[in-house]
């Protein structure tokens, strides 16, 4: 599970950060890679990964700026140009529909594969054997989301020294097993699962809030997350900027870190005002408060484990 | 008046070609910017030139395809960040205004200047003291339209010592002889501003054609310009490709720009397919039927002379 930043500026694109769009790339999870956000030129920079357009089969967009959206009608264009053919899903706020739709029927743009469109409000989106995706409302200009993708918990390892010391050798036996609570045996033994088997895997949580003014009672929806993407559009002391632009500054957003737990806090959508020098001190300020803080620049890789 | 190819792809962006655009930098002659088409990331390309978005003031649009008009919506948008204030009109084929409203209404971008756009047909789209632009329909799977800019004729130079030589001296009148037909002057005498003033400069003729197919008839749009910028999709023996896909090879926009007496040709939207060496073989087959033509490449800068 790798999240690579394809964007992370805010609202123009400069030549350090192009505007906002996070890959996660889940191969080795589900063979699948998900988009959060699709700012103008994401395709432009996934030319500059080894992401594969067409294994994108969920776009989520946390809000409906442009500089969050733009960049969906290329996206979608081109994954037909590159053999797409399996089904996308975009679930993003009411409106999205209509400005994917307008702008493929403009420009006579027939996509070679089904394309599912969902307009959300709160609540699960979906949940499936592998993993659990929630959305909920932010404080900001307009209607602003931010994502819970919540892995579901893997079994442990079958004990197999156990097994055989009990007589029970390898073969699809073993699968049977590890796949139901209890198994009857041909000798009429039954085996429950619990005495065979490990430790479970504890599935990862990430958390991708869309732009949005700081309010310490959304720590509930990044709580014990593995991580947490913030925005972080302007430094520490201005407040009073980030509250009128409904935006969040770097000490914000690391206290909301700390306050939700979770493990490691990963900032984005930089203004364009902080280069060089001055985004270390935006890193330095936020980690007087959370350490384990990371700020994203284009292109960053990060690894989310599972412990 | 220069030219600067933006991006000179065709259909999908490629790591070394962006999707159509063209500046026409007419800082100069009326301290203003013209782009014709505008794909995605074109104002990404433009952040690596010294083109001031504010400076643009008329889009041109070819036709609807994604690939012409998806960077239309950020550009705009941050035309308002980047200070722009003044009157931008933008003019294309039908569609284009709900393309771009729906987009700025649904992303809720409030732009800081006037925006015009003007869906046309076929004929001239506007003419003034400096400049005449028609447009003219082409052959592609939609409307797809080419631009004729014709330069007004400069007046020539007056004769300075001609004048002395009459007694005629320095002074505001000079301005009077040169703004008017003929002249009364205060002692009586009528002048004649064809006897005072050199050769007229003749005004440049620029014509950019959208995608489309070969066909010869289209050379009147093209007559005796001094630049014709045309696509070439295909390579010469790919006709058949060019024919079902709406396009041109090499051959057939040298042809045309030899029939339309052109002085020079600039090939663009160049399929990806062609790199390297073999862009070399596209400019070679062109140059044998027209020997002043050029393959445009992404920032590919072209002045054009007065003569």
């Amino acid at each position: 599970m790798e999240m690579k930043f394809l964007g992370t500026g805010a609202g123009v694109p400069s030549k350090e950060r192009n505007v906002s769009a996070i890959a996660l790339n889940l191969t080795e999870e589900i063979n699948h890679i998900w988009l959060f956000d699709c700012g103008e030129a994401t395709q432009h920079q996934i030319l500059h990964t080894n992401l594969k357009p067409r294994k994108i089969n969920k776009i989520f967009i946390t809000h409906l700026h442009g500089d969050h959206i733009y960049g969906l009608p290329g996206l979608l264009s081109s994954r037909s140009f590159l053999n797409g053919d399996d089904l996308l899903t975009v679930y993003g706020p009411p409106g999205i529909k209509e400005y994917i739709n307008t702008s493929l029927s403009i420009s006579g743009t027939h996509l070679t594969y089904p394309l599912e469109i969902i307009e959300f409000s709160e609540g699960v989106l979906f949940e499936d054997k592998t993993f659990k995706v929630s959305t909920f409302l932010l404080d900001h200009g307009i209607p602003s989301y931010g994502f819970r993708i919540e892995e579901v918990d893997k079994l442990g390892e079958l004990n197999v020294e156990k097994l055989k010391s009990e007589g029970i050798n390898p073969g699809p036996i073993y699968k049977t097993i590890k796949s139901q609570a209890s198994t009857l045996l041909e000798d009429g033994r039954i085996i429950k699962r619990e005495d065979f088997i490990g430790k479970s895997k504890k599935g990862r949580i990430i958390c991708i809030f869309g732009d949005t003014r700081f309010n310490d009672n959304f720590k509930q929806y990044a709580l014990n997350a593995d991580l947490l993407v913030h925005e972080a559009t302007f430094e520490g002391a201005r407040e009073d900027l980030a509250y009128d632009y409904f935006h969040s500054t770097t000490k914000q957003a690391a206290t909301l870190a700390k306050h939700a737990s979770v493990k490691k806090l990963i900032l984005t959508h930089i203004s364009s005002r902080y280069q060089n020098g001055a985004i270390n001190d935006l890193l330095k300020e936020a980690k007087n408060i959370f350490e384990p803080t990371l700020i994203a620049h284009d292109f960053l890789s990060y690894t989310i484990k599972q412990e």
